[in-house]
């Protein structure tokens, strides 16, 4: 995505705020890019000398395409896609990455959304789903898609992660792919439905009831147990994704949205929710999400994805292609809030500089940062540590593999331990302008 | 989208914040939604009894469908889908409208973003396409996509509004058509791309420049003059939208993003910006957006979309099922700046209460409003009233046309009196539940 390589720069005129290059984003937006030059002005990427008139090009000097009900992206923009795990569809987990090294911006387009289903895209008639809620309430309740526009709605800019996401980086050594195929199982959008509260208030709550369990309609009717007092905080019965109706495999014609909380819980094609006294105990969280740890003991209802960020740009498979000046940039999110700040080191965690929030900066949302960079040719780790408004930050590799174990080799992706990684994140600029994965 | 209808409810524990049952939403969701019925705990709405267990429908009995590398929408929400002024795809004006009465929230997803192309959509390769910037800089420069991407970037989330939405309402007589029809010519979405401020310093400024023309590379050259301060202020070369490149009805591979200045003036396919002393009086700002007014004289260069609103829901062709509760919701937006405060009436404009905005609250972006309403089955008049934090509101539409005239007959689109209308807009809502345009 970069272009040819600068004549390299002049930095006296600089503030620097870490080693090996990182700047002060304010002083230089305020002096200017040409600060960053031997002289003032002076051009910060290569470009051709200009040619007026420019000669008109084919769809300059024609009628253009019909216009769709439906848009979607140019046919030059297709490799900007997710990758999908099963392309026979059998029946089995498929999972769709969403290629952030290729995107910009906090929201993620509902095309690119990620999606995991266990067994196909359920093709839902909407006139015929319910909603069951049931169990421990006072009155048993059915609601149709029509039933629940009745009610007041909210939206909210919220990630969901996949428990599973950047599995991968539980290797020994580091897996050389890229920010898709390591951490492209987290989006974000604006979800809208009707608070599950207002459903409790309208069946009624028996007192003894502390949990639920939540339902899908698809086949394997994947099913998790969620503390009763999130349905209270800020679960949704999300109707639309992105101001439309949810996508079919983001769960249309309803899900379950628990905001911060891990993906799998948030039931997609949802068809039930029971209240209970204890948790259910299901597939997914007595053997798939109940991760041993080295000490014997092992997680349950480890539900919420903690504080985490990683850089898109520059990252493994991309080329920086000359010494000057590049802006670093990444997501950041925490499942338990807002996020309060993002550090971004360029010498592998020696020194930091507070990187640059942009607006909007919203609870449980992705918070794009950036950073401005002169690189001056040399080698390089990039890492980004993100801070949440809780005081948690993101750990070590190796703080973290301490506590929660490692794969025995590499890769292992059918180990146990390989769930809610949210270590730092390094990326190795050689003197090439070569971007790897590397642990530091 | 609503159910059947409720029994009549007992309002006394209500908080009424204006005439005709529109309530204090704080205090109703403290209170829960059981204080609108008879007695607490009542149901809201309507539903059948619980039939446990249920019969598993087709969809949850096999395997599902194939994930897809870039997902769209269910086909059983298709008629969820942006309308086609030329579907024979003429050489000609082409505009798609977003159907904001089907959806919620304050994004618009790209696939249902509005788009006006004036000769088709341009097939345009990114690998060839350029934007030069020249006229009164010390350095005409020519930038490809790659060079762009070279820059910092900034995101913005922010409407886009074209100069021709609503101009239905200049007519005589309410038009009765829906908000897709009425108001469809507006989207907001988040726009990542680099300042062009950032790529001035690049080519320097001749102190002689006061405005800038900038210019498509589609087949019409579309052209628009911008005062310089604009581009210093905050215009921005967007190259991603809601995270993904842009689409190709909205500029890809680039576009001139001007928040706040109608849409027009946004520049798709952006291959041109020509820095100048002076306006260059193209044909959209001399002959399309020129209004004559009722005093003989004319507005030139009006590019601020004012404050403006409108309810989503209900409106015109939705049904009101029967007395009880609702909510009303719609947008607001301004490009002066942020909404502070949207005010609604269901009695025509005799009393005011003030709706519920919800986060996040951006300048010159989507503001989603919300007001709990307790029908009594009689007539309504539902209208919303926007203010903006420069401290400017939405005027009557009787203070409006007195200002800026109105058509001879109904309709008349060929009239030119018909841009940045911005009234206050009304649903009548009659006792059987239906929903009309009016004029009050």
């Amino acid at each position: 995505m970069a272009s040819k390589g600068d004549r390299p720069e002049d930095t006296s005129a600089l503030a620097a705020v870490a080693g090996n290059g990182l700047l002060d984003r304010r002083a230089l937006l305020r002096r200017g890019l040409g600060a960053t030059g031997a002289a003032a002005g002076a051009v910060l990427a290569p470009r051709p000398a200009l040619a007026i008139p420019l000669q008109d090009a084919p769809w300059s000097l024609q009628n253009g395409a019909p216009t769709p009900s439906y848009q979607v992206p140019s046919k030059y923009a297709s490799f900007v896609a997710r990758t999908n795990a099963n392309p026979d569809n059998l029946p089995k987990v498929t999972q769709a990455r969403t290629p952030h090294q290729l995107m910009d911006g906090m929201i993620t387009p509902n095309g690119l959304h990620f999606t995991i289903v266990h067994a196909g895209i359920p093709d839902i008639d909407p006139a015929i789903h319910r909603l069951v809620i049931h169990g421990l309430v006072k009155r048993p309740l059915s609601f149709t898609v029509e039933d629940l526009h009745r009610y007041p709605m909210v939206s909210r800019i919220t990630f969901i992660e996949c428990g599973g996401n950047s599995a991968p980086l539980f290797s020994p050594e580091p897996v050389q792919a890229d920010v898709q195929a390591l951490h492209g199982l987290v989006s974000c959008a604006e979800w809208t439905g009707v608070k599950l509260s207002t459903l409790l208030e309208e069946t009624g709550v028996d007192p003894r009831a502390k949990w639920f369990v939540a339902e899908g309609a698809d086949a394997p009717h994947l099913d998790r147990s969620i503390p009763l007092s999130k349905a209270y905080d800020d679960a949704i019965i999300a109707l639309y994704q992105n101001g439309e109706p949810l996508m079919p495999g983001n769960g249309f014609p309803m899900r379950l949205l628990l905001p911060g909380y891990e993906g799998n819980t948030n039931i997609k094609f949802l068809r039930r929710i029971e209240l209970t006294v204890e948790p259910t105990m299901s597939y997914y969280e007595s053997q798939v999400y109940t991760e041993p740890l080295p000490n014997g003991k092992a997680y349950r209802f480890f539900l919420v994805s903690e504080v985490k960020s990683f850089i898109t740009w520059p990252s493994f498979g991309q080329k920086l292609t000359g010494p000057g000046l590049y802006e670093i940039s990444g997501l950041a999110y925490s499942g338990d809030g807002a996020i309060s700040k993002v550090m971004v080191s360029a010498d592998g965690g020696k020194s930091w500089g507070k990187a640059a929030l942009q607006d909007p900066v919203m609870s449980k949302a992705f918070t794009r940062f950036r950073m401005p960079w002169l690189w001056d040719g040399g080698p390089a780790i990039l890492q980004s540590r993100a801070y949440d408004e809780k005081g948690n930050m993101q750990p070590t590799r190796a703080q973290f593999v301490k506590a929660r174990g490692e794969f025995d080799k590499v890769p292992d992706v059918k180990a146990f331990q390989n769930h809610h990684f949210n270590a730092i994140v390094s990326w190795a600029v050689d003197s090439n302008g070569g971007v790897k994965h590397a642990y530091a």
